[in-house]
């Protein structure tokens, strides 16, 4: 844990600071281990402080790297922080991504003779690169979810509704082990599965429909997230045809990453494919985005990314289409990428399946 | 819905601002009924605008109030704000403990003609004295957590882990349709009980223990939270004793419960009770906070709380008894001040209840 911050501390100067004052509580986790909810953290070339009140002094002394000196603070801990950079004259970094306009205010105040300096990503970009034990813990995760994807499919679709389906999946995730979904679960049967962010209805899942299921678990922190797209019995061949094409667009853009490959092209792969089919235009968000500490982070595969990629990223490649009012497609894998292509972390079949 | 807009313009002069800009997303619900995850609006006399990416176009047709006229922007919303104002030389406020230096940043840059001023609360205030709707709303969560907590004690804790309890109260809450619970069920048996923030554990509850139980549902985007603390089997004189001191501690808090009475006179009450009983130094938290559509909110019952209390707060009364190593006591009921007191919304019983 304590490699993550010295790599932090070693891309400090070139952000131009001397100390980065951590105050996003998945940053403070990730190069500390911290897992409350009050907790701040220093990092300086020689620095490795973190600070947190009364409350969570025993959590703290379990979780926190030994590597960080452990203080306590009042609970507004930004009062702390002049103290334990004990000198002046330091270019102090903040989060602003993350820190409010009236915390910075406050900062401001109580520091009287170090310098307050913006920085943007320098954690997320970290993050960004998966070490192996957290790629670990996202093949866990991502199995578990697997796991309880196929006991719910196993009971059957038709006929229960999809807001007993995604509790049924998200309780399937609880009983073992995961300590919450990474998002709540998406089950959006027939015209509903046109809506990318579909939230499960009262509805009854009916035989003969495509139902899309997107889900994930989050287990000890980390995310998984994964999409399938089911047949409740025959569909017509329109509806074939158009998931064929997203599973074509999936495989043609899962050979694409690789270290180097530039998030943009991953993203026109799948597009090409699929609008050379016809749909072009039902195909209306990103091809996916990174996963880890939270569900959405970098690497993005989207039209706009300048991403490169790297061996330890874990990305989603998750092309579908939407076609209003009738039904949606779409088929998502969780894959970390290796030193010479990607390994796919979600192991549910992708072959258009029929179920009940 | 549009009369609460109308409250917040009422109040706007007073601000010393024109305009609002609302960017809180539970604000932004609070004002115009939109529940979806990007979406702002902007408040003054006469403005009632909100605004919405392409994503949530349908969406923000069917939720938001009509009273506001909804607008299309590009995905970062704030490019919107400009435009939506119309003319220069507005004295803008925005929400500052909400608002990231980041997002501040780009703010000022997109907007030329008119001036940024920072505010605080000025929704939150608002939220702070419920309409008889959301009473309502409160009342309904409530008595849904309350169902689903006899649900779990009937089928006993003795034997069962922590975490498969609070899983299962979790559960029992989804199961009648909430959305959510209000906040991790807090499930602590005997030694545990003295976190007050404790974590489920995978540790089975014992025969002869206290188990404190704190739990609660959010349905419609409004929460319920409760705290009781159960006996399985018979427990140690002591142990009653310390019950019966808190639970006189929180009766005498509930008497103190009224229009004008003072956020640190009430927590007085209840924390005279406990230090005459000898464990002033055992109740380490203050004695209630806000609840509406987040479980934390205004007004604060502490010792350091200003807030006078009005018709249509919702609070908590939750006095509680922590010794190290030993066990925990906490009682909590959720109540609605009346015109002259206060009305009770949780409805277990409290007298020492011994389960299986």
């Amino acid at each position: 844990m304590s490699a993550r911050a010295d790599r932090l501390a070693d891309r400090l100067p070139q952000a131009g600071i001397d100390v980065l004052l951590v105050t996003n509580l998945i940053n403070v986790r990730y190069l500390t281990g911290y897992t409350g909810s009050n907790g701040i953290a220093l990092v300086g070339s020689d620095l490795r402080t973190f600070i947190t009140d009364f409350r969570y002094v025993v959590q703290a002394a379990e979780e926190v790297d030994p590597g960080f000196d452990r203080r306590r603070s009042a609970q507004h801990l930004l009062e702390g922080v002049d103290e334990a950079l004990e000198t002046g004259g330091l270019r102090l970094g903040f989060e602003a991504d993350h820190m409010s306009v009236s915390e910075h205010a406050r900062l401001r105040e109580l520091l009287s003779r170090n310098e307050l300096v913006a920085t943007s990503g320098l954690v997320e970009d970290l993050r960004a690169v998966k070490q192996p034990e957290e790629v670990a813990a996202i093949r866990t995760a991502a199995a578990l979810a697997d796991e309880a994807f196929a006991e719910l499919v196993g009971g059957g679709l038709t006929g229960h509704t999809e807001h007993d389906l995604a509790l049924r999946l998200e309780y399937e995730m609880r009983r073992r082990g995961a300590e919450r979904p990474s998002f709540d679960p998406i089950i959006a049967g027939g015209p509903h599965g046109a809506l990318p962010h579909a939230r499960p209805r009262d509805e009854k899942v009916r035989a003969g429909e495509l139902v899309v299921i997107d889900w994930g678990a989050q287990l000890d922190g980390y995310c998984s997230d994964c999409t399938r797209t089911l047949a409740t019995g025959d569909i017509d061949s329109d509806a074939v045809e158009v998931y064929e094409l997203v599973l074509e667009a999936q495989l043609a853009a899962l050979e694409e990453v690789e270290p180097e490959a530039v998030g943009r092209d991953v993203d026109s792969v799948a597009r090409a494919t699929i609008t050379a089919g016809g749909h072009g235009e039902h195909f209306g968000h990103g091809l996916g985005h990174g996963v880890g500490l939270e569900v959405h982070e970098a690497p993005r595969l989207s039209q706009l990314s300048d991403a490169v990629l790297a061996p330890g990223n874990v990305v989603t490649v998750e092309p579908g289409i939407y076609i209003p009012g009738w039904f949606g497609v779409r088929i998502e894998d969780l894959v970390v990428v290796t030193a010479d292509g990607c390994e796919i972390l979600t192991s549910v079949p992708k072959e258009l399946t029929v179920v009940d």
